[in-house]
């Protein structure tokens, strides 16, 4: 086993953490769980996947584990739902470095510790070729109170929240980069790379019943709206001005990155009724609306409306 | 993607079943699961990687699909709970056919219709290289009723189902064994690599509040044993000549494969009180006692004893 898998399992077992809500964690055949009386149980999962989700060059650990959580982290918060747990399940490849695994459980763990989720089990294994992550977070949310994606309605309003765009462009960027200036890049793209699930927005929608619909944009939003247009059978129009780009991608002649890039992990909601523009600190943007029909299309400025392809990421998932 | 990732999240959406515990399943951003009143979450992960857990040439597709589910059905068994729903998480390389994931997904969702467990979700991605599975499942149990492994007592007798060590010596044989041969042994092994999740004997032992500590055996009698041991505080004589051996793997000298053999995914627990010797038809066979101290003991059939050393698999786990 590449680093001695005795001693990752011991590593995690210390840190791994404890709540009412985990009655029995690390150290069983399964986690035990206990959901408040009439809550549902929300269960999500997300791959990382050394140079398909990450480059060892490119990110730094942390970041790496920061990121895997945030993948399941924000599932939970596009239903509304107040996240319980999480079950990491790696596998290392035999070059794996001690260092890198340290840094990478420093990334996943303080950010479980922000949102006080314990890590509360999973799996280790060898690698033939490349760092494998898989990440399982559960989470809970009052019984029927869970945002869909098929509950959009024409009439209804398209919000996003945040600024879309800046991870693919960091990436497209670090693609043209030549290897002395990673460095740099990789300082300028700290917090482009350790995207924060929008959990206080998804539970603030829930709460307040504002939200017919909610995805986050894991695959970009052009693919997203598409899953939320399918799932409701409703079509989408966006105006491509109101669309939040971030100020990094907007330095980019194209348009892409807003519209197709991936890994944002913003939230994209339809709602029948007024929204603030800012919940939970985060400016909340209206970009289109909900219309009958099949598709989505772009209206430009001046009012040309051309048709908008879903051109992210394709999951069959949970956890997309 | 290989073979068209969107393909394979229609094939896996079709497949994907329905029942009343799983509300919401493939289709959004997490699965929504409802329990009984009064009961609480059990959660298992596994991987199935390739050259580690099974072999291309060695393992049918049906039956690596099958023992990835059954990987954490057994773990479900071990808790005495019930299962609800599955989330299968597969990463494919460049060199995997349509016709092998066919076949796994035929082999896994067999063993999931005959245990009514829907699938409810999961992650598709490509991988470097080799096949990769990551199976989630998710159960329930009556509040405070799961079967944990530290509830071992000085006294109680230790117990195991089935027999033992079959899977390690066809792994053996098929490592001696010459290409030609593979076809002949790969039908004659069909029955040690299909291994049954032993959930009506961990579901009786909760109802009869017969088992006051249980595992199952995936790492091998002797690790798992020593999982026990470790959780409860205890230590454990075993009798070497009660020790359930399969028959084929009796016809290896050593006796190696059923104390350290993985792969059985038996069940192993202790009692305090008399065991049926059949549960669910399966025999249920008397192997030793808990006593107080440190570790473990083999006790010969002319009374000699010796140190037992845990010398299965290592994990960190839930799942293992």
């Amino acid at each position: 086993m590449p680093l001695g898998e005795k001693k990752l399992i011991q590593q995690i077992r210390r840190l791994s953490g404890k709540t009412s809500a985990l009655v029995t964690g690390i150290g069983d055949d399964c986690a035990v769980l206990r959901v408040r009386h009439g809550h549902e149980f929300l269960v999500t999962t997300d791959f990382s996947i050394e140079n398909i989700h990450f480059r060892r060059d490119w990110h730094p650990p942390e970041f790496v584990g920061h990121r895997c959580l945030t993948r399941g982290l924000s599932d939970i918060a596009a239903m509304g739902g107040i996240p319980l747990a999480a079950f990491l399940s790696l596998a290392l490849p035999p070059d794996a470095q001690q260092k890198w695994v340290d840094r990478f459980l420093d990334g996943l763990l303080d950010l479980a510790r922000e949102y006080n989720v314990p890590l509360a089990g999973g799996d280790t294994a060898q690698s033939n070729h490349g760092i494998l992550a898989d990440i399982v977070v559960v989470g809970s949310v009052p019984r029927g109170r869970a945002i869909l994606r098929c509950g959009a309605r024409p009439g209804d309003s398209i919000y996003v929240t945040g600024t879309l765009g800046a991870a693919a462009a960091a990436l497209t960027r670090l693609r043209q980069a030549r290897s002395s200036q990673l460095p740099r890049l990789r300082a300028q793209f700290a917090r482009i790379f350790k995207p924060q699930p929008r959990l206080a927005v998804g539970q603030f929608l829930r709460r307040r019943s504002l939200a017919s619909s909610m995805i986050d944009i894991s695959d970009g939003l052009s693919s997203d709206l598409d899953h939320i247009c399918q799932e409701s059978k409703v079509a989408a129009e966006l105006g491509e001005s109101l669309i939040p780009r971030a100020k990094f991608a907007a330095d980019f002649a194209s348009n892409d990155f807003a519209l197709n890039g991936g890994d944002d992990y913003e939230l994209l909601f339809t709602s029948a009724r007024p929204v603030p523009s800012k919940i939970a600190g985060l400016p909340v943007a209206r970009i289109g609306r909900i219309v009958r029909g099949q598709g989505m299309r772009l209206i430009s400025v001046n009012g040309e409306s051309r048709t908008l392809a879903p051109r992210g990421w394709q999951h069959f998932q949970n956890g997309s």
